[in-house]
């Protein structure tokens, strides 16, 4: 680790870049220099008054990025295109950046992918997607594990999280109360996804070298209530949506299964798991599962080392070792 | 992945190396060059009649490296400074080395470190110590496990191994069958020790970031079977050994502890765990665990395109990504 701390910036203090940032301010090996935010509420203000510290940090919230900052974290959008012009000009500005976009952890548009690259190599820094999902659980933490493995016939992911314990926006989000006919129209009008999912499978057969032969929908169906739920937020009835059920899968020389459950009431079934077939077999459970919001800011402020450290250009999570710093 | 295969030689052709060589033969991506062994019973064979194919593979044992193999799989030797040389000598030549040498896969002998260093870097080339343990469940899982973490308190790793599995070296290696007294002379002769346990705690605590404020010696203690256990190779009465159970553990800002269980009759409790405390907790378990050396082999393989797109020198598993290819 360097002596001198790396001076980061925290780009973007909503609810994930606030947490990413009161992490920042915890890590002996980091100086934050700047929080921007386009939030008129927000600017001006000393950023630990905006993200609940009791003490100030010393740190205005700005509206755009001043001086060079080693890293950026950001955290706009899920969006590729809604946050491409942002990351191009953090990059051309000569800052490493980490970003938790989800459509970033493998990036599918390939004209926005090549601008990015050539900004990024021209001035010598790496921009990386991460995030615990996508970015961790659902294809990082597959794809370390098939490492064991001489051969590999399917890798079956999935994700069982208890909403309960999550933020209210994300309870409303997944669809909880909701019923039947009001979410199918909110996943008409695309209010209901987990964004990542199909980054995620793409990352997870790039990794193992497999070019699929068909990759099927993403199919978003309701998970309705058999009981009556309630969380600190709402209650869900009998017969109402309790959270969303959304798969997608590759067929290929490897088939590749990505399954995500995401609903209140799930504390008893709450899990993370995957089921690789080959040789050998590798089954692995990760007990009541990882917690979204907490560990995204983990892997962004993670990252931060081994993103210094890496080569330049558009990397993802399979070009980078990884742990807690 | 390059469309020219990869030359691999591979050096040592033990039981590891054995089944290494077989795993090289399946993939497109490699072509297999040349196979290093100094049993003269071997030499002069064709590889594919010493590790059990029915057809040749056209390429004949030699006692020393021929030509520059692009990388070398070395499987020879457990200590390092028994294969320093060998190392050293390939790397001259300029060759990628991944070996199976335990104590390589985190060199704690700072001067032949050294030396592998200069050579490694003197010839642009990657020198990496891999296998299943050490270099993956007991070190390279849990720290990969760890960056969904904001904090970490603790990190407690636990293999249970059923020798009853494994072949039968492996069997009497950890003392199945033996009495009391035996097992004890076995253990002050340094015939029972689990080759790498110091070096995953070494690599995980240096990939944390922590240098511990103590490091407890290696605990070798006896499993004593309760039952009579029977295996393909030998039988436990009650009372007598059924396998080792070795334990070591580092303390400081982050406490990390290490414990191995591998006896014959382990069945039913055969596992991987990795018990994280901190922020969030994480609790991961492998189902019956990794099978040793299936997936050392794996390791090995599946290792080579990242050591070749790696930066040069000495790297450790925390150094590069990993997973199937």
């Amino acid at each position: 680790m360097n002596i001198q701390p790396v001076r980061v910036a925290q780009y973007g203090i909503g609810p994930i870049g606030a947490e990413i940032a009161r992490l920042l301010l915890t890590k002996p090996w980091v100086k934050l220099v700047a929080a921007i935010d386009i939030d008129p509420k927000k600017i001006g203000k000393d950023v630990g008054d905006v993200i609940g510290l009791i003490k100030p940090v010393g740190v205005n919230v700005t509206p755009d990025v001043q001086g060079r900052p080693e890293v950026v974290c950001h955290s706009t959008g899920s969006r590729l295109r809604e946050v491409a012009s942002q990351l191009k000009s953090l990059l051309e500005r000569g800052c490493h950046v980490v970003s938790t976009c989800e459509e970033l952890s493998f990036p599918l548009d390939q004209k926005i992918r090549a601008e990015l690259q050539h900004a990024a190599r021209a001035a010598n820094v790496t921009l990386l997607g991460t995030g615990v999902n996508p970015g961790f659980v659902m294809d990082k933490l597959p794809l370390t594990i098939t490492s064991v493995c001489q051969r590999v016939d399917s890798v079956q992911i999935v994700r069982i999280q208890n909403a309960s314990t999550r933020r209210e926006p994300l309870q409303r989000k997944v669809g909880a109360g909701m019923t039947r006919a009001e979410f199918e129209r909110a996943v008409a009008d695309g209010k209901i996804k987990h964004m990542g999912l199909r980054e995620s499978l793409m990352l997870v057969g790039n990794g193992l070298g497999v070019e699929f032969d068909h990759v099927s929908d993403e199919k978003i169906a309701p998970i309705v209530a058999e009981r009556e739920i309630t969380t600190q937020y709402l209650k869900v009835a009998p017969g109402q949506v309790a959270g969303v059920h959304q798969t997608i899968e590759g067929k290929g020389r490897i088939n590749v299964s990505l399954e995500l459950r995401m609903y209140v009431g799930a504390e008893d079934v709450a899990a993370d798991r995957v089921i690789v077939r080959g040789v050998p077999d590798v089954e692995m459970e990760i007990k009541a599962g990882i917690h979204g919001d907490r560990a995204t800011a983990a892997m962004v402020v993670n990252a931060i080392p081994r993103v210094i450290s890496a080569r330049p250009g558009v990397l993802t999570m399979d070009d980078i070792p990884i742990s807690f710093r």
